[in-house]
């Protein structure tokens, strides 16, 4: 098959796929390989060394949260001892936002493609301020994510089970209605999704429905983990095509930015993860701010994110930038993708599919990276969020794809 | 004070109003100068015998809802006795969608302008399809109505109380960052408002908060009659501004469009309805339609529906037009307003406010109408729903107004 076949075999599974939010459950129940010190984490593998401050914050708290260690400082003790085992979220069906950080004891929501038989995960959404993910772990974090676990997952479960699921791909193409990217505005589809299970908690009945409710409610990024999930179950249709320059993975650990390519299977082409133009929260500034993290690039990966920004002018007051800008950076990344979403569509650009699928050949060739729309998190373990703004894959894990591409196909890079 | 400065004095109290959703009351207890007889209807005075198909059934409806009538028929035979009073909502502090029909067991939105001391009061929202409002009356869209006064009714003003009131200015302007303009499209601003109860029927936990948040959410637009009376509300505090051109009433009572003006007291400057360019639901076309009706081109009024298009390019798909359509609408209207808003802002357009103030000078010297946003009804009695569309308001309504300003200030029209 030639490449251009390749690419368009690849966009018709990642377009033809279904996501429907079926369940919660835990991590060792559902992800694959999951033991009981198994640790996932956002972006390429990355060992406990070289990982970034607020990985390492996520991670110690989460020792607490799972009972593994007493204390955040008891955690970090424990990561460093060599017992636990480190993976990446990718390499085990699932993604994170962030740390990205992901334990045995942690609920997932489970989120299927039944078109193609695949099944990914996702951890809860924790609100927005001090949070694990960002790598904050004191007290009142491990609280919030125990109070999740303990009374808001049980009571969405049921709610969600009675739902018959929530068709995540249809919620997110309405969304995009909404002015969300779904990335870093999600007010919509946040909306919608508590929306979708607000009947069935009530009917129901069980537990404190008004905390529930009004915690769901609180950020307007409540569905994120859902549509990060959402967009890997469908991207995840489109690996392994023989011959396919798309990529189907972009994520970040903190210290390396990793894509993953359809036609190259499991291999991830890294450089140093880049840092982020962004709007500080007062008494912050870059020199705080922690490289690029965490898997919500997976949104940018399936054309949402940075690449349907024209569906959001808003995003801009929190990502900086203008309007302008937003509709400009969309425009641009038609540039460097294969086709165009016949389900994911834009009412400013005259409802066009928003540009799916990035093709490596074309980023090398115009010299255009994805532009990522992020949050920033602190570089010191334990802070948290500091920001939000945009930044841009490396370039150099596109040439690195493309080099090894032709090394495979024995051609050169610009057949 | 010169008319600039009129117009300015006009719109800085517009702007600085506030509106809240404080209550729900049953209309006979709110409303100003509402007897056990009287009967408000969309657009300016009209009498029985000029009154359009929808409007007619929807009073009949209302008859027997009163338990003034056993059927819509015997409705119709009292509507035209003279036994009932007929007077339009406007001129009592009222506004209703379509029909607009308000009789005294109806219960009613209480929305506060506290800054300037107002009051203002919209019926509750039914639903799409079979509705009062475009005129249906059988026993289905009956036993809605008695159910949402038996049931909806109660649990949402506990709520409601509990909640201390949702500040509806605040939520629209959200809303316009979430794709709605406000009138024809409310998805954003329906979700936000339900949202903004449930917590608290939760906490409630009175009635069957499933049926009764299916309800609210069904349809999109749950949330516009309250944003109707909101706009009233934020309008009625520009009235009355000696020398002001500035229009602070659009309606239409299905025979007429009429229009006020803030320097011109409560008189009414009427023209025919005009008849909307839309897009008509399966088996219905333009010879079914009613001429424009309702009261809901308030909104325009206030800057929102057609005059925020820009907005909501996804309202399109509802109206008719292009996103890009959409977009020339909102910038054309800014030349015949006399400025723009500082709360409610366009991201589109840079986060330009929403143009505001229709003025009737510069609608008669550039020779543009208002365009209205606004659904189609049918125009026989008792049908109900055929499509949406736009329209625009008739220039004669707004040289008849030039007229009486100049006769009034015994000056001529361009002063």
């Amino acid at each position: 098959m030639s490449i251009g076949n390749a690419n368009k075999e690849c966009l018709r599974r990642i377009q033809e796929s279904s996501a429907v939010v079926t369940d919660i459950r835990l991590a060792r129940d559902v992800i694959p390989g999951m033991t009981e010190r198994t640790v996932l984490h956002a972006g390429p593998p990355i060992t406990w060394d070289r990982m970034c401050g607020p990985m390492r914050g996520a991670i110690s708290g989460a020792c607490v949260f799972e009972g593994w260690a007493k204390t955040p400082e008891e955690g970090l003790e424990l990561a460093a001892s060599g017992e636990l085992t480190f993976d990446s979220c990718h390499n085990r069906c699932s993604v994170g936002p962030m740390s990205g950080i992901i334990t045995p004891s942690m609920a997932v929501w489970v989120i299927r493609n039944e078109k193609f038989g695949l099944e990914t995960y996702s951890n809860l959404y924790e609100g927005i301020g001090k949070v694990l993910r960002h790598g904050a772990n004191d007290e009142g974090v491990i609280e919030k994510l125990r109070w999740m676990h303990s009374d808001l997952a049980p009571v969405m479960t049921e709610a969600l089970r009675r739902s018959g699921g929530i068709d995540i791909k249809t919620l997110m193409a309405e969304a995009l209605q909404m002015g969300d990217e779904l990335h870093n505005r999600n007010r919509g589809a946040s909306s919608r999704f508590i929306l979708a299970l607000a009947p069935h908690m009530a009917a129901n009945g069980k537990g404190d429905l008004e905390r529930i409710i009004t915690f769901m409610d609180s950020s307007g990024h409540f569905s994120l983990n859902c549509q990060m999930a959402a967009c890997k179950a469908m991207l995840d249709a489109g690996n392994g095509v023989e011959n396919s320059t798309v990529v189907t993975t972009m994520a970040r650990n903190g210290t390396e930015f990793g894509i993953r390519v359809s036609g190259l299977g499991d291999a991830w082409f890294t450089a140093p993860a880049p840092i982020i133009d962004g709007v500080y929260f007062p008494g912050y500034g870059p020199d705080d701010a922690n490289p690029d993290l965490g898997d919500s690039a997976i949104t940018e990966t399936a054309g949402l994110g940075s690449l349907a920004m024209a569906a959001a002018p808003a995003v801009v007051k929190l990502v900086g930038g203008t309007p302008q800008f937003a509709r400009d950076t969309t425009l641009k990344m038609y540039e460097i993708t294969a086709g165009e979403h016949d389900t994911f569509r834009l009412p400013p650009l005259d409802f066009r599919g928003v540009p799916l699928g990035i093709d490596i050949r074309k980023v090398v060739e115009t010299g255009i990276c994805p532009v990522i729309n992020t949050g920033i998190a602190h570089r010191k373990p334990g802070i948290g969020q500091i920001g939000a703004g945009l930044t841009a894959a490396p370039m150099e894990c596109f040439v690195k794809a493309l080099e090894a591409f032709a090394a495979k196909k024995g051609v050169t890079a610009d057949t």
